[in-house]
This record gives structure tokens, sequence and C-alpha cells, in this order.
């Protein structure tokens, strides 16, 4: 039970951290906006909850505010001078583009001493556009674009240039205005050329490599399009200081600390883990039986998110099929728990977050004639867990920064 | 070039600790045999070569030795007093019956001052065994046996008690002599009562089980069997003393210590890896991204033996396919390498003993127009490292304690 209290208290520290409220609240405690004009940006599918942490928390020093955000993802007015807009995702629509425009009116004509504080979550990509070619022509170049086989970074240096905001470009329309930069990263890695699209963003990709895609998969480019495919994308922004935040990273870090406090020594041993569920369990395992005489409480931390292959009927999720595999490994560990769970909420199409098991687990299993290892080959993890106390339910959490899964062995 | 010298130079360290000789030379060094008889025992595939050294290092003070070891497995007499045996494996034969009976003989009649240096190595059960049933009905028991489904220790709790010298019944035969044991583990966890099924260390298993086996199988129990089922294993042995030496465990220890001499800071992760081969390699190159900004050398080290999933035609094995798996992953990470090899010199039915990865092999590979993920798909791994100089070649090593992996940065 004292491990399972444990295990609950690390995931409450770790979601906390991972919040979009505390991710914007930590960035703007380092922040000092002077004395000039105060505009906010907010888009992705976490802008509503990022802009309103930033009004609940700097109220009427913001000047003006226009927020961008999925269909069904606002909340409610966030006062007179916030302008909300709803938008097309994961294809973006007529009103990402109205929303994209009036940001763009907002952060127009500011002077040096003026900031534009940008939120941006995943989901931007699409939420934050104005294409500078007509919609037709995009729409177009999207769907040559998908059936050429060009992989995501070509498809992006394309784009990035027939953009007005992407790949840089919006961090350029606010100067000389300062930009602050808050990214809740939901990428592995954090890679912020990526995320959203990098509107914020130094774009590393050349005209040269854009025109070659162009060519290489006979893309229909009309004047325009060879006009802007020349135009480079900025290179460096002098006026960005950029915040990563909520990120996988940030998500270990919490958990960390939850560790330390509660009297563990904790280890993050990664934060892109990305090989199958059921291997990285076993090594977790693995990891246990080496430590088993351990004298010191022990807590090894993984981020990342694993992989499941399909073979069967069941339910479950990757975290589920995880937590689940590691459970066999640490029956001869005393007091070892192994748990895996998605920061969102939602671990495959079941209603857990995740699953817990411990050195008791395999016997538990057992006992009612449940075999692991033909559970997990119909991917059934789910039932198995619910039988003995393993699944972790948490409701929807409001972030998504992947998963985490932590080892812990108590002394 | 200095990561794969760095490599190079910690298997040779690894290695050479795993042999034998080093494992019976230290636990030598630990001995003290007083004034009695000293009458030498070696039972199994390294019998001959652990021999050799008690004998190079002891010399006339060895009274009496009988060594039994693998046909085609002994290299030459080892003096006057010493009997040396070829006998059957993995099935007993005659000569292990010969054997035995010459080792039981060589310690009947000892004194408490007296002492047993017992030598054991993998494949002891078929090479150190003197059935207490007519051959026979051994041979009847052991086909019902395997046909029953009965698991392995199903199995050894009814044989130990059919055998003279297996669950702790030689070193009963040797008191009131004592008996020093030294044990050259090949299964991971050292399970000492499995290992040559345990000649020397009590038995954990009741007569009661055994009789239950007999019943559940429907095994055919002479009257004798039966007599012998009832009959307790030794449950304490307060005559021996255990070395357990050149485990998979000490393979890693000699790789941390390698690794510290030349400057890298070692975490030895686990000495029972046994996820499959591929994804320890991703989950390895994942811990590689995590301290991709590390400044000090950091080493991760782990021990066991991974699996790998037939899927395709090529060549390879297991270590060569757990090196290639980490190669794209720390491609991205400035002066890290991946390397893993079977300490028998073995991979796979190949002539490497595994495979070597740095950042620079996943471009190389590109280069030369291979695919990694095609090439895994294939279970190809041999040809794609020979290509880039990443095969491990080290010939027979002498010796057999799993594998051993290892994550390098070098800074």
């Amino acid at each position: 039970m004292t491990l399972r209290k444990d295990a609950d208290q690390i995931i409450q520290s770790a979601l906390k951290a991972a919040q979009p409220d505390t991710a914007v609240r930590k960035a703007l405690a380092e922040a000092d906006f002077g004395a000039g004009k105060l505009v906010l940006v907010a888009a992705g599918k976490a802008a509503w909850q990022m802009a309103k942490t930033a009004v609940d928390a700097l109220g009427s020093r913001i000047d003006h505010g226009v927020v961008v955000t999925k269909y069904d993802h606002s909340k409610g007015p966030l006062g007179d001078s916030v302008q909300i807009f709803e938008a097309g995702h994961p294809v973006p629509d007529e009103n990402s583009y109205k929303a994209t425009e009036a940001a763009i009116e907002a952060v127009s004509g500011l002077t040096a001493s003026d900031t534009v504080l940008f939120l941006l979550s995943g989901g931007g990509s699409a939420l934050f556009e104005k294409p500078l070619i007509p919609t037709a022509d995009m729409d177009r170049l999207t769907k040559e674009l998908l059936a050429s086989g060009a992989d995501i970074v070509e498809m992006n240096t394309v784009r990035k240039r027939l953009s007005a905001v992407k790949g840089g470009k919006f961090a350029s329309l606010c100067a000389p205005a300062k930009v602050f930069s808050v990214v809740l990263s939901d990428i592995i890695g954090d890679p912020l050329d990526m995320i959203a699209s990098g509107p914020a963003y130094p774009d590393s990709s050349t005209c040269e490599e854009a025109l070659k895609i162009a060519e290489r998969y006979h893309l229909t480019v009309t004047e325009q399009m060879r006009t802007l495919l020349s135009t480079e994308t900025p290179k460096s922004l002098d006026n960005v200081e950029t915040h990563i935040t909520g990120s996988v990273r940030q998500l270990c870090m919490a958990a960390e600390e939850a560790c330390k406090s509660l009297g563990y020594e904790p280890v993050v041993l990664t934060a892109s883990l990305s090989c199958t569920a059921r291997d990285a369990g076993v090594f977790l395992a693995n990891i246990a039986q080496y430590h088993a005489d351990t004298t010191k409480s022990l807590a090894f931390i993984a981020g990342g998110e694993t992989v499941v292959h399909l073979t069967g009927k069941g339910l479950g999720g990757r975290n589920q099929e995880l937590a689940l595999s590691a459970a066999p490994g640490i029956a001869g560990v005393k007091d070892a728990a192994v748990f895996s769970l998605g920061s969102d909420g939602t671990d495959g199409p079941t209603d857990a977050a995740g699953g817990y098991v411990d050195s008791a687990t395999a016997a538990a299993l057992k006992g009612q004639g449940i075999d692991p290892f033909a559970v997990l080959a119909d991917n059934d993890s789910y039932h198995a867990l619910e039988k003995c106390d393993g699944l972790i339910k948490t409701g929807a959490t409001g972030t998504n920064v992947n998963d985490i899964s932590v080892l812990l062995i108590k002394r």
C-alpha cells in the first residue's frame, strides 16, 4: 500500500508540473515586460488555458489579446481586451486564417519597448496559419505533397515559405517589439522549429532545398509560389526569448523531485523512450533485479512514448502493457513497483491513464488464473490490471506531454 | 577511433575477468586449506581449465584429483595424481557415471581437517551424475518427464532424489571434510541449486512436492523410486563454502572498472537483461539522447541475454542486432557508441562476437544505401555492420557467462 501511495503522489506532482497553467506561471515569474505595450497572442490546443493563466497573472497589464484554439476548446471570455477564436484542426479553415490575421494586426506598429507574449502549444500548425498564396493553390499543393512521398521535414521546408507566420515569420512581423515566447512542448526532444511550425523560431531550411524539393516531387509551382520559395526565412531572431515548458523532460524532472522528497534516490534514464512497451517494462524489471539487494530506496524514471504492436483483440494501452510486462520480472524483488501513464490521462482506448504493478502483482494474477504473457499476446492489459487494482485513473488532465514510466524500489 | 579503442579495451578487460582461470585464481587467493588432505574434484564444460589453474597454483598440495568434462574438452594430463574423464553431454553416459563414481571414492573416508576443492561449471548436470536407480528406469523416467509438460523445476525436484550427487548430496558425501566450492555461473541470477543441479548446495524442494509431481504427471514409479522420492535432500550444509565467480555480474563489474580507468563514470543498469535485442538497443540509444549534453564521460552497462525474433533470412546475432538498433538513435548524440557481445566470442551463427556502432554509423550506412530498419527486419545485422567496420571479433574466448552491452558517451 505504501508503494502505491508513493506512486500516486509522484503521479500527482508530475502531472501538476506539466499543466499549462503551472508552465505559464513559472515562465511569467521570470518575465520583465518593462513599461511598453503588452500584446498577448496564444495559439494551439492549450491556448485558452495558457491565456487564462496569463490574464489571471497580468490582468489589465495586457493591452490587447488574440487567442486561437480548437473548436470547443474555449471555456469562455477572458475580458474585454482579449479576442477568442475557435478554428479548424488538424486542417486549417477560414477561422484559422481570420484569427491569424487578427493576431498579425494586433502586433503591427509596435515599438522596441513593446512586448508580444506568445503562448504556443501543439496544434498550432493548423490553428495559427495565414497562407501567402490563394487557398485553392495551397489545397492543391498540400494534396500533391501528401501523395509525393515527401517526408515531414521536406513538407515543412516548402510550406514555411508559403505561410505568413510559420518558420519564424510571425516573430519578424512583431519586430521591433520583443517576443516573449512560452512553448508547451508535445514533441519528444522539443524541436522548436517543428512545434506549431515554429512561428517564433529561426528556420534552418534554405530556399535551395525548397526549390529542389519542388523539383524532386514534380510539384505544380505557380510564378507567385516560385517567388515565395526563393524568399529566405529568418535565420536568426534577436527579438525573441523562448521558454520551453511542460515538456516530457519537465514531467521527468517533477517526478524526480517528488521521488527525492519521498526518500528515493532518483535516476532519470531518458526523456525520449521509444522502444516497445513490453520491452521497456522488461528492461525496467531487469534493472530492478540488479538492485534487489540495495539498502537505499531507488527510483528509475523514463519519459517518452513507447510503441505497441497490436496482435490481439483485448483492451489496453501502451502504459498498461509496459507496467504489466514488468510484473513477472519484479516478482522476486522485495518492495518494487513499476508504473506508467500518459500525461493526458488517457492510455489507449480505455478510461485509464496507465498501469501500476508491484512485487505482489504476478502472484495476485496467478491466484486468479491469469497468465500475464497470454494477456499481453492478446493486448488485454486493461482487464488483467483491473483484477489486481493495477489501473491508474486520473481523468482528463488538461495537458499532453507524452508518457512517464517509473520503477520504485523501497527500503 | 578513440571510442572504438576504448570499446576494445573494455571488452578485453571484461573477457579476461570472466575467464575460468582468473575466476579460480581469485577464489583460491582467499582459501586456507589447513594441514589436512586436499582432494580436487572438477566437473563441467570448463572443468579442465579450472583444474589446470588449481594445479598450477597448488601443485603437490593436491593429494588426489578427479576431473570430468565434455568429450574433446580435456587438453592433456594434469599430473600423476589427477584422473581425467571425458563424458556425455547434454545426455549423461557410462563415462559420466564412472567419473562420478571415482569422485565419490576420492572423497570417501576424509576427516574434518581435510578439504574437497570442488570446481563446478555449466554442463555439470549431465557430466557429474550417478543415478541411484537402474539406468533403464532412469531413461524411461526422463522420457516420461519430457513428455509430461513438467517444468524444469518440477523435473529437478524428482531427479535430485534419484541421484547420488545432485541436490547437495555430493557435499554430504564429502562430510565431515570441508567443501571449498568454486562455481563458474552460466545461468543469469546465479541460482546455485540449478547450476549443474547443485551437488554442493542445499536443496529447497521437498519430498511432498516430489511425490505430488510423480502423481500429477502419472509417472511410472517403482518401489525403489518411491523410497528415494520419500528421502529428503540436505536442507543445510555446514561444511560448504561457496564462491560464485565468472558470472555475468562479474563481467559487468570488470567492464565497470575498465570504464572507470578510461575516465568514464560508469553505471551498471542490470545483469539480467532479457528483453528483445532491438528494444534493448533502442532503450540504450534513448538513454544516450537524454545525456547528449553531459559534460562528463558516461558509460551505461547491461549484462544478460537478449532475445531475437527471427522474421528474416539474413545473418546476424542478438548482440549485432542490439548494436545496429542503437545506431539511428545515437546519430544525433556527439561521440556516443553502443557495443554488445557474447562473452564466449560467438554471436548467432556468425564468426563475430558482437557489434559496435557509434554516432557516425547511421550516416555511414545511409551513404552506402543501407537502411538499418530494413536490415533488422531481415535479421541481417552482420552484413550491415561488416560494411561499416562494426563487427567485433574475438575468436573463442574460453568462457561463457552471457552477454554484455555498453553505451559510451565520451567528453
